[in-house]
């Protein structure tokens, strides 16, 4: 069984311009490694229609799935689906089923449907909507899947979209922390990865209370394979101290 | 005065499989920005040298800088300098100098150069240094900045070499949060936009206590500009309440 691959891109200015943090390629990574579905590379574009339509079909041609976060909303800045029409070369209009939630959710609150808010029921042609409870939808189109920016409502969409993908094996990791720099371990590291071509071992250092650290994180889908090469770091790591 | 153009690419496996949340961008992108250098795009791929090459290449050719974290340790899975030497087309070999200071830091310590630490010297040959008070130096080939990528040494890096970067004219913004959900002020908001095209304007929703809340920002290089358009905003959402 081979895994799916996937991009994810993060659209915002804001991000870009260092006022935000980005935490949805985090979460985002976590929920598909938990699937089985490899992300092979993320990128943070700004709110440019030219750039995201680049890069959506550069991506979407590339890989099994892509995910988009931001730009979906009502003000002028959001030109996510206006972009994603443009890059599938389909029509941009309001989704019926979009805009009866939409207008739905707003005269549950005793408003009224905008222009801006009419905004937030309009896709690509024939794109499925992603239903998420109190929030207008994001949607899909082809292999390319455009959820919100703010984390709470991308976490919620995402969550209904997982069930709906391609799964692969599961990669596993088994970590072990050492309180020693990394220059120490590389060589007897590097000789179990290459005893374990299978397993792929990455060492990264950490600096705790001042003191320097080494997270030793072996990742593989062949877990019989994993706990054998994880037992040998440990019986490797007891010989050198 | 125009605004040199950048783009930040992480390298790491550890931030595609969400094991740690990437927040080298954001520093890079904040630093970057009070200097007046735009971060255009940023990328995280992974430790796969043909990768790093392609991407290197990609982008050092479309942007003035390109600023790389990740990969230049002692162990296996550190390739960004291999990889770098190759996509220059230039040969991967110990650098005098890094070997110079990498051989004092450990013998300051009463430890030997093992292979694992002289790796630390090698560089495309050519590069210049990085160079950080206590570890092993970065360095840069080309528009090229290779970075650590553990934060702390990272930051303390960039430090280094922002006095020697070409600046722009830094772009200011202004802040007015306000406490109603972003379809409300959309209409508002996009007018206020066309009235100052050279003023980007952009909202972001979010969800404080429960409540919905939008955070507009405007940001420009002219701030009699930027001023005097956050007074109308300030002045156009008191009218709306």
């Amino acid at each position: 069984m081979s895994n799916p691959k996937a991009a994810i891109v993060i659209i915002g200015n804001e991000i870009l311009s260092g006022r935000t943090l980005d935490t949805n390629t985090n979460t985002i990574v976590k929920a598909l490694n938990n699937i089985g579905i490899i992300v092979n590379e993320t990128r943070t574009i700004p709110d440019n229609e030219d750039i995201i339509i680049e890069t959506v079909r550069e991506l979407s041609s590339k890989y099994d799935y892509v995910f988009t976060t931001g730009g979906i909303g009502p003000t002028h800045d959001d030109i996510t689906s206006q972009a994603l029409s443009r890059a599938f070369g389909v029509k941009y209009c309001r989704h019926p089923e979009a805009y009866k939630i939409v207008k739905e959710l707003y005269e549950s609150r005793g408003q009224e449907v905008t222009p801006a808010r009419e905004k937030m029921a309009y896709t690509p042609q024939g794109a499925e909507l992603i239903l998420n409870e109190g929030t207008p939808p994001g949607f899909s189109i082809e292999n390319v899947y455009v959820l919100a920016g703010v984390p709470l409502i991308m976490e919620s969409m995402l969550k209904n979209i997982l069930p709906t993908l391609k799964r692969g094996e599961v990669i596993e990791s088994r970590q072990l922390e050492i309180m020693v720099g990394e220059s120490k371990i590389a060589t007897m590291f590097e000789e179990l990865q290459h005893r374990y071509p299978k397993v792929d071992m990455g060492s990264y250092p950490f600096i705790k209370n001042n003191q320097h650290g080494t997270a030793l994180v072996l990742r593989s889908s062949n877990y019989e394979l994993l706990d054998k090469a994880y037992k040998e770091l440990e019986e490797l790591v007891n010989l050198s101290k």
